[in-house]
């Protein structure tokens, strides 16, 4: 089974703010790269090629990476293991936790994702992530498992096959693993190998979303009612994300977009921001946050009737995080603030 | 200057998934017994009042919080140092921060949170999120300053005053600073008295929303686009609140309830329950999660048609996150899954 490079891309990227170094490189390199970029066995992360390399579950990966950038589910039925149901599994099963590692940095996980890491035999996830994690943390491991861009499905069916041969699992992510993130295809996973979530004991860790460490970021942009929206049309037709951009535009939620562009995707950044305008001031505050958290961290606040043309710029990429301030929202000391409503009723 | 119990209650409890173990009884007491429970000097927690029952700043506290319940800003002229401008400080300002706690549990911090309260001097919130702090974090601080129930904008501006008096001020909250929290208004304040967020070297420091704990707590519900709506019109127009709730619904946005339901709020709740039957079917998933990481947590899966008729249980309260499918969420071994699309991509 195979993934299309630009999905894990969008969904990798969505559920972190900035975290994944190698994130935007790679969904730029996607497109000539990608069968050298793909399965853990190619990867070009010591401690992950010297750990999984060798694995057969990265053999697996290695043969879905071959056709990368493609969506054949064909090539499923020629890996191993993959597409095994609960009954090719007789041992007891172990524990899976799907979880969160916040914004990226060390300092933005909480302990119990730490607890959750260091209780697990085997630590999955996209190699980037992985990379995330202290190395007190890796080192405490029976195996970490990490496949490159593309192979998020196979990746987390490679999670649930070995949680159901009866080791602890983690499957990590960035952020939280509510926010785009694989929570939800570990439990449809589940379900189609006639699993359960109870049998994995499945346990979602929660982390810092996106939103929350871009907003740190930016002042204090989103302390009302708010809107997290992705451009990313790789799983939901554009046409519904432009309805979902006006309905939220229109009345005074502030907005979160993730996934705000990729090579594949650019005429859905500029849509977005068309539809934004026919709604708000093109003197809207706007906050974009560039790998938040990273060497080339870069924070940006202007204005709505600009963001169009930061497009064409580096600051807006995969690894970005745009915050849109509602009519209300305004720039002080460099900073977006949303008033929540409170001088209307308190002299301060 | 004095703030509205309820007001409180609703700001303090949005930010974070039923941290506040007293949250909800005080809640409920406040009509009763407000005054006594007001002011950091009558705070029933001893360390908190052995540190800070005899300090001006509780004292001021006690002033404020005698009017508490009502929402006289009359009063605030009346409090020591509140109302105070940057002139009145010639020390050289210290820093502030505003830190989320995360869910409640000290497992659910982030290691960069318990730095910033390991840096701060005085460590101002909440009296119930001050008590979620692990002793050996607030063993190491100068100075607690927390107040009960009442009195979130006055505790705000004794944090600020303080910064500015030369220390360095932590403000806390569970949950994340920028979701329904003090975040902004720390800003506000900053700017009413002439002073700057870079004079005080102004820092959010993010943590777990309640959206992303009880997210955790249900499964997957909320791995697509995703509203946060506040049912309290303490400030924001219930009108409004409508409006925002019809749109959220129209579309096919997964919707997090903060702040369900107050005494004197029933009537927003039933509200919601109308508009989003208007829009949703009645048997959409709806996940509950009431005092998530305390002894009397209840986590419950039920349908949308039912939702209303739990207002009137104990399962809804302020310490109540509520959870509302979009029309392909579904219930799966007792978690509820919103599925992102993958199965109409991928095989497995």
């Amino acid at each position: 089974m195979s993934t299309d490079t630009n999905a894990d891309a969008d969904d990798e990227s969505t559920s972190n703010c900035g975290a994944s170094s190698t994130e935007s490189t790679s969904s730029e390199a996607s497109t000539d790269t990608s069968s050298s970029k793909c399965g853990a066995s190619s990867s070009t992360d010591d401690s992950s090629g010297s750990k999984c390399g060798a694995s057969s579950s990265s053999g697996s990966s290695s043969s879905s990476s071959s056709s990368c950038g493609a969506s054949s589910s064909d090539d499923g039925s020629n890996e191993k293991e993959v597409g095994s149901t609960v009954e090719d599994f007789d041992a007891e099963p172990g524990q899976l936790s799907a979880v969160g590692l916040g914004p990226g940095h060390p300092e933005g996980m909480t302990d119990r994702a730490k607890t959750a890491l260091l209780e697990a035999d085997h630590i999955v996830g996209y190699t980037t992530y992985i990379d995330l994690i202290p190395d007190e943390i890796t080192a405490e491991a029976d195996e970490l498992y990490d496949t490159p861009m593309c192979g998020e499905v196979s990746r987390t069916e490679e999670a649930i096959d070995r949680a159901l041969a009866g080791h602890d699992v983690a499957i990590v992510g960035s952020g939280d693993p509510n926010v785009y993130a694989l929570g939800g295809l570990a439990l449809e996973i589940l379900e189609s190998k006639g699993a359960t979530a109870s049998m994995v004991d499945f346990e979602a860790v929660p982390g810092v979303p996106a939103a929350q460490s871009c907003a740190a970021r930016l002042g204090a942009p989103l302390v009302n009612d708010t809107v997290s929206i992705s451009l990313s049309d790789h799983l939901v037709p554009m046409p519904e994300i432009e309805s979902r951009l006006h309905s939220a535009a229109k009345e005074s939620f502030t907005i979160t977009i993730y996934n705000p562009w990729s090579r594949k995707r650019r005429e859905n950044f500029e849509k977005a921001c068309e539809i934004l305008l026919a709604h708000r001031d093109e003197d809207t505050p706007v906050g974009i946050v560039h790998g938040a958290g990273r060497d080339d961290e870069q924070v940006m606040i202007t204005e709505l009737g600009e963001l169009e043309e930061l497009g064409e710029s580096e600051i807006v990429d995969m690894t970005t995080t745009i915050v849109v301030g509602n009519e209300d929202t305004y720039v002080w000391d460099d900073r977006m603030v949303t008033p929540r409503g409170y001088e209307t009723k308190y002299d301060y």
